[in-house]
């Protein structure tokens, strides 16, 4: 089988910072599928329009078009169940919906508000001026204006880590004694961190910083030895 | 067999609101155990002093005695594997205890400071005192400065509950098809505002209203039926 998807890349093509990206390619390394990634950039809408739609990642599978992370991690887990599951089950699914719910809602607006003006250091020139302009609609403000006190809100965002930190204090992972999609939901975020600043979002002796060293040393290290920086 | 929990009870022995207990009565139900329920009050210490702390609900399955919901949880689940399952699995119980991190850190708070005032008028005397006394100390401002803003926080509380509403909007219950030990986690929390104020937590129009009102009719309307107000 061929498998090929396309992942967010910044001027230097072997920077990928999307977390929704990671998403899928921790989930397709934890399948143990070998696939071809794509570095893609937002101005590239042409070569996903395919797809039917203008965001990655994009999977192809064969024949198949997926596009969301959400959708690409149930195309893998349905349409390869002989590989090590990412959901044990259908509750279990369920269950890691609530988690990528709470990433999408709660953990990525507070990276974005920490770490998304370094982004525009790492784009391509037409990839910087429409991430500027797109997200400075989105959020209403600058760039700048939006990370300007970060250092002051670091507190109230490691306090919104609490559910994690709790969680991952009673077990090694969030799915338990092994990591599934949920962990690689929660880890995108700080990947795409990770990928784009120096800026320390986790002190060392936060429990959610173990699991987070736990989360680079998977699958031989795939994420520790992808560009960024040592946080 | 016999077993019995005591649950947390107003001065009207039929108002049961603890959060944590209701988790547990929920849990009965789905299990499909008769329990008898003995009514505490939070300065009926000696009462449960058997079980080595100070807190309800502590569960008392023959020989056996469980405090802390979370430990009765499974220790149903573990006791009765051949009755509904609370948990699909492995990872399905440690994705749960995401959620119920989320419950404690999170979702808990917030009630509080909607209505941990109301409760003061639901207390037996003795109870309203030590109430008062250890909530005061806890939150560093009297129960009444807590709540005083309350319906100017309500925005800000009705985003907290994002991760549930993406959730419940994309199936009935956080557990998927059917409810699970999730679902009972979180309906805790809004049953503990039921029992005990007529404060509106929820907009009618919400997609988390929804799944409350489902969850109110499971078990013949077990929560329904309980002593609370209409909110």
């Amino acid at each position: 089988m061929a498998v090929t998807f396309y992942d967010l890349a910044g001027a230097d093509p072997a920077l990928r910072f999307s977390p929704f990206c990671w998403r899928t390619r921790m989930a397709l390394a934890h399948k143990g599928l070998e696939a071809t990634s794509i570095p893609w950039r937002f101005t590239d809408k042409q070569a996903i329009a395919f797809s039917g739609q203008g965001l990655v990642p994009v999977l192809v599978d064969g024949k198949k078009t997926i596009a969301d992370s959400w959708a690409i991690a149930e195309h893998l887990e349905n349409a390869y169940p002989n590989r090590p599951s990412l959901f044990e089950g259908d509750q279990s699914r369920a269950l890691t919906r609530f988690v990528n719910s709470w990433a999408d809602s709660v953990l990525h607006p507070w990276i974005a508000r920490l770490v998304v003006r370094d982004i525009l250091d790492v784009l391509a020139p037409a990839d910087a001026a429409y991430f500027r302009e797109s997200r400075e609609q989105r959020f209403g403000t600058t760039l700048e204006a939006l990370v300007a006190d970060r250092e002051a809100q670091l507190p109230e965002f490691r306090k919104a880590l609490q559910p994690v930190r709790i969680t991952v204090r009673a077990q090694p992972f969030i799915a338990g004694e092994e990591p599934g999609y949920a962990d690689y939901i929660v880890f995108g975020g700080f990947q795409w961190a990770r990928a784009v600043s120096p800026f320390r979002l986790l002190e060392a002796d936060d429990p959610v910083h173990d699991w987070r060293e736990r989360m680079l040393d998977l699958f031989g290290g795939l994420a520790r030895e992808a560009k960024g920086h040592e946080v």
